[in-house]
């Protein structure tokens, strides 16, 4: 603890004040492996939070392909070398035939701040349109889409926010198409905005799966309307694969292709080199060519061996440990399981998610659904005192976030509801 | 061959066309250590190109580093972490006291897309000067300080280019003095211009060292005057050490040490973790703060334990090894093998630059100072050829760009000079 308050004083003084921790007491952390993490008393806790390390913590299949590649070359891409090509056509043979190419970056962010300029490129337009509750990134540019804080200078104008779709309260009331029709109706209007302002349109961008703005159930085929207005209006659909990309949702390796659309961009980030940082965009050729065209673009430390080599790996361990299919069963058997909580616990309201990616909305009152954030923030403590890990997002901020590594089984998730039904009851 | 044809048809198929590639006959590499390389054919390449494997390529030091940290534990900074307070520690201890906090990116061009928003969260105002050769990174804000394409939707309007300084053909004549106040006297008008429009004045951003503008010998306090204008308005100097840092100079750690100059903004990027993907911000915690409150920054990669154990093993390296007295003392005597050529070789026209750091800027006449770009182009693939790798750069594209890892020996600087004497010979 008195080792704590000193790492905490020195995290101040030299990274500076309002960087965020996690926790009331912060977790100082050591080592990881698989679903495992340790605090430097050695304390062990199970991670339900983490996607980065997408593979498990320290894979070693990762890790001695980072090695092997880091001791052999690392350099950019302005000579030749096998390593991208290998990884770009491993990743974009999981694409649809239309996504053919790729830009390797260094993070998501990198990736988003490449797909806005490659929708510029293919329309001339600059307007943008996103949710309101969404978060795609820190730069300049992709932070203009975010509602959280307005830049110093202001906002641009070019952006234009829709409602984050919330199954659980849905626009246009319950039935699938009547709510999917509703948010495809906003979603035009936000074109027509954009098409009477200096900028025109150039993008939809979207997490397909919505997962900041709290990972609704979705009705089938939600998203089609919107694609549709979408492409009737000239402008481009880039969907943000950072969260749900890479088998996470156990349907699909992708959350578009779960969702049913074709997008034309479509970037990632976060687990695509299980910690080591690499992001990117897949595009049509046609895309990439008129951004390579309009833009001059490159990235010192995108697609070098290293960050290849990592990223390939992942994709092995993915396939060779059928982890999309353990996240489907896991992910279904955790939320049955969240579910026979909910008959105990007033508190959840709705259950959610797909694959690895699930959680509950908690509410102080089912009939009025009341969001009990403050409520969700204790949750969150009271798991990480007695050893789990997890956060909280969504609309409200009330829903629990799991999202664990993906090699999480069925025990993990044992532990993981029995501690949540500890402390739900000890509230 | 039939090989390298087969991987440029991959790699336009798979990564694009218009995607640069160094030299008329392409270099594919698979090897390197210390400052060699070698491609798939097992020829060996003297590399006095690359300054991102700062230690040398594969440094045993880093890769270990790498590998341990990577087996180990790789999070992102909202668990506390020794690492990156040991990292930040040592690093800021290099710069003056008022430098003592950084934020952790994972780029170069991440690093500058911060600066820019300090500067902003302290004058409140979004105007920025920029050289008109310079360049700065890659995302959408960052790119509007470069002047090489304008970007679909124009620039902001926002920023405003003074001349490059030319020290071979100095502004205001030969004077020192004279040169220093006409380039502040541009500072000045530019200031004035933007504190005349919606935006105001926020900062200059420039490379101390002036790499991307061709390495000009500048004479000494050059930049104090144009500091001074900066500070009189309000407007906060930004330093960008990408190039310049770590030693590279070989009088000092930092650029703008060597230019006599304190900024309140250095920002890093290549070199830092010997091509680990790692850039920062150092500035003192006044601004830092000021930046955390106007701005919600995160940055998932950034400051993670494997990229701060790669870039501590770089310092390690530098001291133990002593590189920046390696980096002196070997440019000292390439320059002078240099001037030494430039008596036989009239196309030498002026030979410049610090440390491993420096080059010639090749004239069709020495009297009228033409540049010979097109022979610098020839120039460059006439010493790839003969296993020598070097580019060019500066405002005329006709300076070769000699900037090899830091390890670089007196040995290594007789085969580049000799090889260099060849092809001038040859020409």
């Amino acid at each position: 603890m008195a080792g704590e308050e000193a790492l905490r004083a020195r995290r101040e003084k030299l990274l500076g004040r309002n960087m965020s921790l996690f926790y009331e007491d912060p977790v100082h952390l050591v080592k990881g492996e698989g679903v495992w993490l340790w605090d430097a008393d050695g304390k062990k806790y199970l991670d339900c939070y983490n996607n980065v390390p997408h593979v498990g913590h320290c894979h070693p299949r990762v890790v001695e392909a980072i090695c092997r590649q880091a001791s052999t070359l690392n350099t950019h891409t302005r000579y030749l070398h096998e390593g991208i090509l290998d990884y770009v056509e491993r990743l974009t043979a999981t694409f649809d035939e239309s996504l053919d190419t790729a830009i390797l970056t260094c993070t998501g962010s990198e990736a988003n701040d490449v797909a806005l300029r490659m929708a510029q490129a293919v329309t001339g337009k600059t307007g943008v349109i996103a949710t309101d509750f969404t978060y795609h990134g820190n730069t300049t540019a992709v932070s203009q889409l975010s509602t959280r804080m307005p830049p110093v200078g202001g906002y641009g104008g070019h952006v234009r926010h829709v409602p984050a779709p919330d199954a659980y309260r849905p626009l246009g009331g319950e039935g699938g198409a009547a709510f999917a029709a509703a948010w495809a109706a906003k979603v035009e209007e936000a074109i027509a905005s954009l098409q009477e302002s200096p900028f025109g349109f150039s993008a939809l961008i979207i997490d397909p799966f919505f997962a900041n703005e709290g990972f609704p159930d979705l009705p089938e085929n939600f998203l089609v309307p919107a694609v549709a207005a979408v492409r009737r209006a000239g402008g481009l659909v880039i969907c943000d694969e950072v969260q749900p990309g890479f088998g996470r949702t156990g349907t699909h390796m992708w959350g578009h292709q779960k969702a049913g659309i074709a997008p034309d961009v479509v970037t990632l980030g976060k687990p695509m080199g299980n910690g080591h940082p690499v992001g990117g965009v897949v595009a049509n050729s046609e895309t990439l060519n008129a951004f390579r065209k309009a833009f001059r673009y490159f990235n010192t430390f995108g697609g070098n061996p290293v960050s290849c080599a990592a990223a390939l790996a992942v994709l092995d361990v993915l396939e060779d440990e059928k982890l999309q299919a353990n996240a489907l069963d896991v992910g279904a058997y955790a939320r049955q399981g969240l579910q026979n909580l909910a008959e105990k616990h007033a508190l959840i309201g709705n259950v959610r998610g797909s694959g690895l990616f699930f959680g509950a909305e908690l509410v102080l009152d089912r009939a009025e659904k009341t969001p009990a954030s403050d409520i969700a923030t204790r949750v969150i403590n009271g798991m990480r005192e007695r050893g789990v890990l997890m956060g909280k997002l969504g609309i409200h901020q009330n829903a629990t976030k799991i999202r664990p590594p993906m090699p999480f089984s069925k025990d993990n998730a044992d532990l993981m509801l029995s501690t949540l039904d500890d402390v739900l009851g000890g509230l």
